[in-house]
């Protein structure tokens, strides 16, 4: 037996075992911490969404099927039943991709693990240390899985961050549920069924319908298999399970490589802009270029942004329509950020995009010129003006990449810009408060989805 | 250009054109009395898995998300919302791998259609008519994009009754519940984030969560556009899209080959026997050998089966534990039918499985051997006996392929032994009289899901 074949051999049972055996304890204090600041985030952003067009209409299409009031969706006044606000809260915190991203795979892990154990912690009392267990777990099988599949299955058009997101969400309810090791792997198999989302969608409403569903459907997949729904032996490592059908090179062996001592989530980035993390070095070198001496936006003839493969592949889009577009819109983001010199939700909005000085900033921006030697948290934007003088700004590590973090200031500074964008009804402060403090949370962590809920921010059930 | 740059430029567009201009009179009537038969052979297996340990272990753990009772299970006592009603019956009908099957594809297409016009005709009044073109179309477009995708879809690990179906589910609602061009497309590109489903499930209770997924992600999809979820232009023809993503050599030229002049559905096939489709020439076969003069199950010694590459790749399993991993064993069905000179749905079950006759003259069933030039719906099957005298048995036409079709009083006879099998208390006859003569149902389609609700069936709502 090779060595690819042996890491294939008996894959998924011996993850379903990790799963199982795996206790709080085990987390070390700085995954623990990372765990505890990719919850956070992730409440900002899904305050951030909630109340983006995309989210509402998704709740108008969702609301008439859910049943009962058991779990609080975030920014929203009603509660909804357990899949349905897994499904609207994971949306809400990836619609503006403003989110967290795992460096190498760019899943963003939170999305569709973090709303299916908050969901599980309105269902019955967890301490915070069981749920931030929970989630570090499930967002380990996301990554590792992602991993085991990159680069070729993000490239080829699986939308990474709800394919693989999808394990992840059904490992952290697997055990936040206590299943045992046989329904851990019934979960994976019923999961594997569902793993769908294509990177066509990005850009569009659809994006959130992959998304949500990755939160909801892995939710589910460990609620059937407590039911006691069976799976394949093999759903990720079989002929026809996930790892060769949806991955034209895996690479198995990434799955377990240091498995339970080198955590994936520290690779768990945050972001300062609402926009692709493959945008993040392009607006800093807009915003440097910005601060230059001698700069004016009007004296701009041309500007050229050379960077990743991914860049071009991902966010060379000369024409976005709509808000949407705009945050996978090279182009867009250029023109907004030097003339705004910020890039936060509003500037990402339907309005921003078709604000005339933005479009007409926008039409200087060439085509990305790709560098396959420059890594996607690098890029150089080269601005001519028409007085024949340039700016050459060449930016190696972006805002919120591993090399360049944000601090714990900066994340309290766009969790509060968040909330007051989408949703100023709610007491920001008291639910920001809290969950910094989550992880002590003794008996009822669940508690805390109370203070997310507009005009029910009194900390009561 | 060339023809397929041609074929996939504005594919997706136009197929939400042609759903949408579609009318009932421009069904052939042999089409339409195909519909009709499909929708009855879907009756009958959904009454026959609608006791399935899957379908209850899987109804127990959807039941407390579904919203209010709108939609009838078909076989079970409580109503759901349409949502798990769509999924319920779209996992029972297609749980024996007993539902129908299009040629070329295997595509099961009534499973993920079929429930979702009946749920839809269940929450406003539809004429039969109405309800069958919409189940038609829906059928065209699962079929379609299968012929694109086939044969290396399924061969590489797609469930192609999920992955294609849910399509043809979106498609089916999107037609009956009166959808704009637009909104069209976007059921369409909502369905694109979720199209899933893996081959390694076949066999395991999983493979129901797929197939369930699909109607239910299919009405949903609808819904979503309905409510304003926005997909791109182009979810199957764009780079990253379905077709691209979910193929190695997708042939789009096939999904608008003779779209509304050669109908698909009339490639549809009932099968006699409740497992892989591939199975049928096999149990045809053992069951000719028996009935050959000196035949006697206790002188083989040996017994070789040879193929179609498929059946091998689909169904060489030769220790299959469960009655549903025997669907797709050769081993198993070659034992059985010998054996017992039946193939219904007693000889698919764990009992069976387990009966150490089966099991002792199983294991004289060799390893499937391939023949690239033999069609699926033949085979070859050899029985040695000890005293060196053997039965050599092909099968070119097995009974339901094409070339064979079932007879309308077969049809009949199945329902009603699929009926006594899997629901005993409904008056199947009752439900059976209805349903042959559901196109002439002038205003209300949907009442006779109340015939199908045991202890309700007086025709009532």
């Amino acid at each position: 037996m090779n060595d690819q074949a042996a890491a294939l051999s008996g894959l998924s049972r011996r993850l379903a075992d990790f799963v199982h055996a795996s206790r709080p304890d085990d987390l070390p204090e700085p995954v623990r911490a990372h765990a505890m600041r990719a919850i956070f985030n992730g409440f900002g952003t899904a305050l951030g969404g909630s109340s983006d067009e995309a989210v509402l209409r998704l709740e108008r299409s969702l609301a008439p099927f859910s049943a009962g009031e058991a779990a609080t969706v975030i920014g929203r006044p009603h509660k909804r039943d357990v899949l349905t606000a897994a499904f609207l809260n994971a949306a809400a915190i990836n619609v503006f991709d403003f989110d967290d991203t795992h460096a190498g795979t760019i899943i963003h892990p939170t999305a569709p693990v973090a709303p299916v154990v908050l969901a599980l912690a309105e269902m019955r009392p967890v301490s915070g240390e069981e749920l931030i267990h929970a989630f570090a777990i499930g967002v380990e099988i996301a990554c590792r899985l992602g991993n085991a599949v990159s680069p070729g299955h993000y490239d080829r058009g699986w939308h990474i961050t709800s394919t693989c997101g999808i394990f992840g969400a059904a490992a952290a309810a697997a055990k936040l549920l206590g299943l045992g090791q046989d329904e851990i792997l019934w979960a994976l198999g019923n999961a594997s069924a569902q793993a769908s989302g294509l990177v066509e969608t990005l850009g569009f409403m659809a994006k959130s319908t992959g998304v949500g569903n990755a939160a909801r459907g892995g939710l589910l997949s460990a609620l059937m298999a407590q039911a006691g729904v069976e799976g394949p032996p093999k759903p990720l490592e079989g002929p026809r399970g996930f790892l060769k059908v949806c991955s034209d090179a895996p690479k198995p062996e990434r799955v377990e490589q240091g498995l339970g001592r080198d955590w994936e989530i520290l690779r768990d980035m945050f972001k300062p802009y609402p926009c692709g993390v493959v945008l993040n070095p392009v607006i800093d070198a807009c915003l440097t270029a910005r601060r230059r001496p001698g700069f004016a936006v009007d004296r701009i003839a041309a500007i050229v942004v050379r960077g990743a493969p991914l860049l071009k592949a991902r966010a060379d889009r000369p024409d976005a329509a709509t808000g949407r577009e705009a945050q996978v819109s090279v182009q867009h983001a250029v023109a907004v950020s030097l003339l705004r010199g910020a890039a936060g939700a509003a500037e990402f909005s339907d309005t921003a995009v078709n604000d005339p000085e933005v479009r007409a900033l926008r039409a200087k921006v060439g085509p990305v010129e790709v560098d396959p030697a420059v890594p996607i948290e690098a890029a150089h934007v080269l601005i001519r003006c028409a007085d024949g003088s340039s700016f050459d700004i060449a930016e190696t590590a972006a805002l919120g990449s591993p090399a360049r973090p944000m601090t714990d200031t900066a994340l309290k500074e766009k969790f509060a810009a968040l909330a007051r964008y989408g949703c100023p009804a709610l007491d920001a402060d008291a639910l920001a408060e809290r969950l910094w403090v989550l992880p002590r949370a003794a008996d009822d962590a669940g508690a805390i989805m109370a203070l997310a809920r507009p005009g029910h921010n009194d900390g009561s059930r």
